[in-house]
């Protein structure tokens, strides 16, 4: 093998990649922001937390129908049923929607209803779904595994792109330390790291590696200034009713304050936020 | 809910979950060992290390048909091809087969040409993968991921359990350490742990977390001293030749070696090596 | 106990401790930033850069005389003769430093020549070491060690304050990732949460995590949008000469060009950079 | 450097280096139990601990006089009259002692008063202290960190040994996993391996790494069964009210039994039990 990642790598295309969605370019300048709840609950809900974090600048809208839970006995999502209400918010808000999808079986169908295809950190490594995303015609946001090392990450990233899918965007999310909960620790280095590496564009999740709602902010300009080209932030109307991750749901009030933080903080440094999608 | 694990815990059903597999009791007394090459790599050499392991004494023959790799430029494995192989080897030596299961739709037809299917560490938390698994028919053997807790092994198994397969046994195969390359830290100590939370039997894989040939004796004798029901061993006839795991493989002389020593072990502390399939 | 840390806490006292160093408030608003070599090499080349990070902005100048190193046979640090430089530099840039101590031994000659006394992350629970620190009447920064839980750090700066000093300031360093070789994950989450917890000021260290001196600028900006109050950076005006950790020291230049963007960073969001030591 | 441990490698010294402590030959063929409470507490209870030990097959006797407690507001240990006590019992029980010493400047007084001198897991790179040991003309048994790497293990005994002691011990006590509290997965894998790559004595601390007395047989019976030259276990007459560490402190009857079943496994694997001293 003459390069150790010969499709993510630079080694033969040394331009970073743009990723194409609904008007965005994932991974030029310009800081995109993706936000919504953990997972879709319901019609009125939904829309109304799309139309909100529209209303505050977020450039995608993120919402799970297919929900990983560690209990078999948790809410799993809405499935199908949240499929359907992905597609009526994006046409009600004009943003491009981002879903989880767990299942090979799924990938048409989810693809089908979403323009970014999320793979979770659990399934970095689920190779049968990853070749059946290199197929879907859709881009693909790859979630780091806990723990992984950055050429596992890469390297489930080509299982992808060799599979025939040229849309890969990476989303780095935490690692656990010892006796901080589910609070995790953001390998933030990574990024630039990575940027070097690969030209495949790299995300941020500052919400799930929080823990709790106070420590978002801190996290998603954290990961801004280390260079991120993108940011998933989950947001729900009422945190405290909602059937997953309420502890580390922004409010609308707290998502609308961190955007204009994260503006503050783009200008300075780099090129701002990413314009809305057209 | 009445308990943390209602279906692997103790709380309703205090007894040892025995699974029978092929005139084999997992989880009654008696050490188990399975043994065999990482993949099925071609008839000629896959039947003779099968009926050398069963000549040394190994319960059951283990052996890959789907390979879950780091990299997609990695051997895969033989897919159906490899199934046919167990299948053929299972004849010939009366030994019954393990052998890890990828993919959700693959589930059937392994479920057909192995008696116990093996979900690796990286799919621990593949959830439509361990539903699927619990309607497979067959034993499962779910290998604990690299960093898991012990809370998220057992609602992993209580996927597979909830979703109808009464007979899921448990295998402990290692954690990262810093600066140690492919060795890894059996947490054996959860052995005895998890025996206490869980009724489901617990096994170890001595040769993954070894990284190399030498270190496989010593995981493997202090497994069984930690109580361990039984093992997963890797055995190769030309470790060097080997397409995937030759550096933590056995020689079969080396096999012989051990199962001499865990059967002296397993004398001194407890009932012994198990008694061959019928 | 009626408060988990009695002293470090917010409990009886819910302000920010504010450290008065040199003219400086540690811990007030405005960020602050340490830097020089990683030891203190020679009296030419020390006092050349400590004039330079001082004409580059830097508040405080850093430079190690007792150096823990993993090997007894790398270079151990000037000692005393480090602790002379130090002074001279003080003397001549009129800025405060800050050097590490090891024994508590030479604690008290230690004080006698720095403005603040660090503890490095390997001897965060050499509680010696930490309850002579008490009584120095002088400063202590106390880097949280690899792996610590907040709770054993915050317990570790008891020890400090318990044995009669008001004024320690944590320092974040970073925690071990598999396969990262120098490179560490700075858990900045842990910034917001310690200030929730603490009264006492966070700093972080983005050169060691870094490994590599193409990192370290992310790193120093990602710490400084999490909240940290202050940063340690190492600088060596030839890195490639350095005798130990020329791999993460920065240039002069990129020192230069780090406080450009960190001041940038610092106004959008906050005070900016605090004033010079007066 | 010729080679990377020039004093614990086997570069020019391949065999195996034997302490010779109080008429014991620790590194030599015959498994060695130090056993006794975490801490010394008071002269009554400490010799009636100490004769019952012995009673049960104990070869020396352990006991902490200065204790490294994560809070400064726990127990701190007896201090010098710790160290009275641990010769008394001594010279009652004709056991030798290992005690832990945490400051330089008490290593002349705890040499004077102890058998084996130890290094806590937090003081494994606490280089003051380790060059004081060198000059300690008394054995002493290191600790390894938990999340050191091997290589940080093993330069650490340089630096006691090219401090002039040749007669170090290393002992392996665990590292953190997520989740389990107190517990601690022991990487029984590195007794072969530094086995391999060093002539020292490799023991193992089953006790701190069960977190809870029911786990400490299995802990002990894995490390024994993986090549443990001696283990060191905590006994405690009255573990609910010991001043430290009663969770995971043996009742002496559970100390009986273990040395029962540690006999018959050493007897079946090597040379069994070491002869009681002299």
């Amino acid at each position: 093998m003459p390069e150790a990642f010969p499709l993510a790598g630079r080694g033969t295309r040394p331009d970073d990649l743009v990723v194409a969605v609904g008007g965005l370019r994932l991974g030029a300048a310009g800081l995109v922001v993706a936000a919504g709840p953990c997972a879709v609950e319901g019609e009125e809900t939904f829309l109304r937390t799309a139309q909100a974090v529209k209303a505050a600048g977020a450039h995608i809208l993120r919402g799970g129908a297919f929900k990983p839970r560690t209990s078999p006995y948790s809410f799993q999502g809405l499935g199908r049923e949240g499929l359907r209400l992905l597609g009526l918010a994006r046409r009600r808000t004009g943003l491009p929607v981002i879903t989880e999808v767990l299942d090979p079986r799924d990938v048409g169908e989810v693809a089908a209803a979403a323009d970014v295809l999320q793979v979770g950190a659990r399934n970095m490594q689920n190779f049968p779904l990853l070749k059946e995303l290199g197929r879907a015609g859709k881009p693909v946001l790859l979630k780091r595994a806990q723990g992984a090392t950055i050429e596992e990450w890469l390297l489930a990233a080509e299982y992808v792109l060799d599979s025939g899918n040229e849309n890969v965007v990476l989303c780095e999310r935490g690692h656990r330390l010892p006796g901080e909960g589910e609070r995790r620790a953001l390998d933030l280095g990574a990024v630039s790291l990575v940027r070097e590496l690969s030209r495949l564009p790299v995300f941020v999740d500052p919400s799930h590696a929080a823990g709790r709602r106070g420590l978002v902010e801190a996290n998603a300009l954290a990961a801004a200034a280390a260079g991120a080209r993108g940011l998933l932030v989950e947001v729900h109307e009422n945190p405290d009713a909602a059937l997953s991750d309420g502890a580390h749901s922004l409010r609308l009030e707290e998502f609308q304050a961190l955007m204009g933080r994260l503006g503050r903080l783009a200008a300075a440094l780099d090129g701002g936020l990413a314009a809305p999608p057209a």
